[in-house]
């Protein structure tokens, strides 16, 4: 049986983590400041699907002393990745994989560089969950998780063994999975939605619903979502008109929410602001593809983020 | 002797007014939520140029008791340019003039539309001002005025007879007044500096030291002042790029102000977007100059001036 281990356990890692625990699923969590109080209490999910609680967990406060694992579940916010250096190598089994459980484009290629190209996939989280307490994650909406797998210079790969492998662990678990057989592309269709809104939602104190309501945002974000389809048709993914259209229609049924980066922002700490703006915009630049306005907001991100620290 | 009228004895009003009577000009008040406060008291001024009190001045409530005068200076905000129709009939004599102290693009065209083509000159303040109680100014840094004379279609017209006698008046008062022989470009020039710095501002909740200080905000605000002199190209006005870097390097040498766009918008004010922003990227769009990030300020400040109203 598959192992599993979580780093970060939190908004993201604990309720996945937690699932597949709950599922039968043998899963080793690295925590920081929980540890202390998770090793004692277990943790606790709230969610529309169900509360539950993990009376037990393995915990642990020290990467030294975890397992190595079958599948190492990245799901630090790409800020922290500086630590994947000293984090990975002990957990990830001689045959596993990292599934990198991250926002924003050309993530994979730090991960790839720590432990070889063939051992990353990842996960694309369309979840609205929060952490509200040491180890208590209370999740609110949505869930599913898009596995894509990754070569150097993102080729379509199809869909591959381990992908069938977690999606079946993770559909155990009652986690809605779809198999992407282009990770490049989904990460951009992923993109056209999070720049504007995790961007704009920071830039003017907003939440989604505002920002989708108001006409000169709901231009301005579908401007936005050009500028990032243009980019991504330069590196041969082509997203239609009618996925920008779709979008926005969904967005503007959903219920009144502060984005993640929002809420990064809110409580102090840093953004995802390489990720998700800088690491598209410089493929804007190098490929040369206009894109002044995510320029603009990715300068105005920038701004507020030293502004704060 | 030229006889004055203030419509609007505000931060601008108020200061200019008042010093035009000190040095002994006729100057008649139109005030509003501040009427009856200073018909009693007069106007208070503090200045680093000097304090000083005007203990009795001519104050008025309603614009049909001021008798008509050689000189009417509108010092309303153009956000309340909808008043004009009723505010200036009354007060401007048969051979007056209007002095528009309002910043922007195209606000001549309704004053023009009022009292005629021929009778309207504007003065661009460059003016570090506030109202800090009824009747009460603190006149905080700068204070000059360039005058223009105006006709319709903005050609130069040099420097003409009224505004050589509007600046002999002013210079008495101690006023530092410029003559600009071309309107038009007197108006680009000054929305070079306005258009990155007040909006900005406004959406980043800073001010203009931090705004300078920082490299991205730098570099965008480089940005939008060549997309400002752009437009200003397509209208025949060159503005060369050693005045843009000459702008910069003045704002780096300011004092930490907040602009008056984000005065208003703290103080829950309408702001000038329309005048500011909205004519100039009317202008571009006509003449089709490519202004992204012109465009996506002005939709990111008329999202919050929505939010807010």
């Amino acid at each position: 049986m598959t192992t599993y281990a979580i780093l970060g356990t939190g908004a993201l890692g604990g309720f996945y983590g937690a699932r597949l625990q709950q599922a039968g699923n043998t899963v080793h969590f690295l925590l920081h400041s929980d540890y202390a109080h998770v090793k004692r209490q277990g943790l606790v999910i709230e969610s529309p699907a169900g509360n539950f609680t993990l009376p037990q967990v393995n915990a642990y406060a020290d990467v030294g002393e975890m397992p190595p694992c079958d599948v190492v579940v990245v799901a630090l916010k790409s800020t922290q990745n500086h630590l994947l250096p000293q984090l990975l190598p002990p957990v990830l089994q001689e045959t596993g994989v990292v599934l990198l459980l991250q926002n924003g484009l050309d993530v994979e290629k730090a991960v790839a560089t720590i432990v070889g190209d063939q051992r990353v996939m990842s996960g694309l989280c369309f979840i609205c969950s929060n952490k509200v307490g040491p180890g208590h994650i209370r999740h609110l909406d949505y869930g599913a998780i898009i596995l894509g797998d990754y070569a150097p210079g993102y080729p379509s790969l199809g869909i591959t063994a381990r992908m069938q492998r977690v999606a079946q662990d993770f559909t155990q678990a009652g986690i809605d999975v779809e198999l992407a057989t282009d990770l490049l592309l989904a990460r951009w269709r992923k993109l056209v939605w999070n720049i504007p809104f995790n961007g704009l939602s920071v830039v003017l104190d907003a939440k989604v619903d505002a920002l989708i309501t108001d006409s000169h945002t709901h231009q301005l974000a579908t401007d936005l979502m050009q500028e990032v389809v243009a980019i991504a048709a330069r590196q041969g993914r082509e997203i239609p008109e009618a996925y920008i259209q779709g979008m926005l229609k969904a967005t503007t049924q959903m219920k009144p929410y502060l984005t993640s980066m929002k809420i990064d922002y809110d409580q102090g700490r840093p953004m995802e602001i390489e990720a998700l703006f800088g690491n598209p915009l410089r493929v804007a630049q190098v490929t040369g593809v206009s894109v002044p306005k995510l320029e603009m907001l990715y300068q105005q991100l920038l701004f507020l983020d030293r502004q704060q620290g």
